[in-house]
């Protein structure tokens, strides 16, 4: 198809796929003549793509671009490759992890609560951290509270490893996409469950 | 205390803490003289709090006030001001909810799927729709993982609002700052438990 076309069938303009082009994000077209060039079902699919991930709030370009080389050149290991892309993904811890404070735990010691891997080069160790830093600022460290948590983000993962296909180059996408993807998703289920769970539990009707 | 030592207990410098009272998110000391305020310690948990909201990623100022005007002036009703609090947090989807659309359910019906309750002026509807929308262009609906997701997800909800103090004063604070600030510890956590669970169950001992 010609460019015109594949702009029609991604809603992305002609000069965004141009630019998408030169920045390394998008195959060229194959080349028809000096000034035409076909584009195939691949750049559909790469488009559909490179806009999923620009809808996520505060991917840049630069990351997405980080994003789309690897996953035209995943590492072997493919839990390396899950854990390159997913430094990819904002926000972007700003210093390095910070050790315990006062009535909190660090986030090795909050991972060894719940059972959870830990590895300090991980970038969503230093996020962890920070966030827990933010949140016990204000309210006091809950232990049951954030076992809840662990066992339950467990159960969810386990679910959807379990369904990354045995394929490593197309087990790179799956995690990859259904990481980004996939979190807003959860963050808006996770308020709509709480204010689910409100209006059921809440005032009258509250449990023992 | 004086404003210096605010400022030292809190790591807030004078001039923001200043900025503060005018904007109103900070009450005024108590005047002891035409050119000295006493502060106490109300004013350092409400400062503590403002610095915690301000590190919410994309929560803007105004925003912070917004909720803690409705912390000072909740409704009477605990899940209508939880619910208004929700709808201060980021994301702020720009369009209305959309309808279903090809190979994907709307919110509505993706709701009924997992038997959430449904409320279209809540906003945390048009933001799951606008995140089903992003993500089933990449990959598709698949019925089990939300399943999956809503199970979860509302038994961590479930704790939680067990948690909330029968106290309506008590509950407010803790509602908000408890989605607000536990946000991002939960994507922290949902990252690393996808590292754990590839970390055990990829490549070679993936389960059947």
């Amino acid at each position: 198809m010609r460019i015109s076309e594949l702009s029609e069938r991604t809603g992305v303009s002609v000069a965004t796929i141009k630019w998408y082009v030169r920045e390394g994000l998008l195959a060229p077209g194959h080349r028809r003549s000096a000034t035409q060039a076909e584009y195939d079902d691949d750049h559909v699919a790469r488009l559909r793509l490179i806009k999923a991930l620009g809808e996520v709030p505060g991917l840049p370009v630069q990351r997405i671009k980080a994003i789309v080389d690897l996953l035209d050149h995943p590492h072997a290991d493919l839990v390396a490759s899950l854990a390159d892309a997913l430094a990819q993904l904002p926000p972007y811890p700003a210093g390095p992890v910070a050790g315990p404070a006062p009535g909190r735990p660090s986030a090795a010691e909050a991972l060894d609560l719940i059972g959870y891997a830990y590895d300090p080069q991980f970038p969503a160790v230093a996020q962890l951290d920070a966030a827990l830093g933010a949140a016990t600022a204000v309210i006091p460290f809950d232990e049951d509270t954030f076992a809840e948590y662990g066992k339950h983000l467990r159960a969810i993962a386990e679910s959807e490893i379990g369904k990354i296909p045995d394929d490593p180059a197309a087990a790179v996408p799956y995690g990859v996409l259904g990481t980004a993807l996939y979190e807003p998703v959860l963050l808006a289920l996770r308020r709509l469950a709480l204010y689910d769970a409100a209006s059921r539990l809440l005032p009258a009707d509250r449990p023992e």
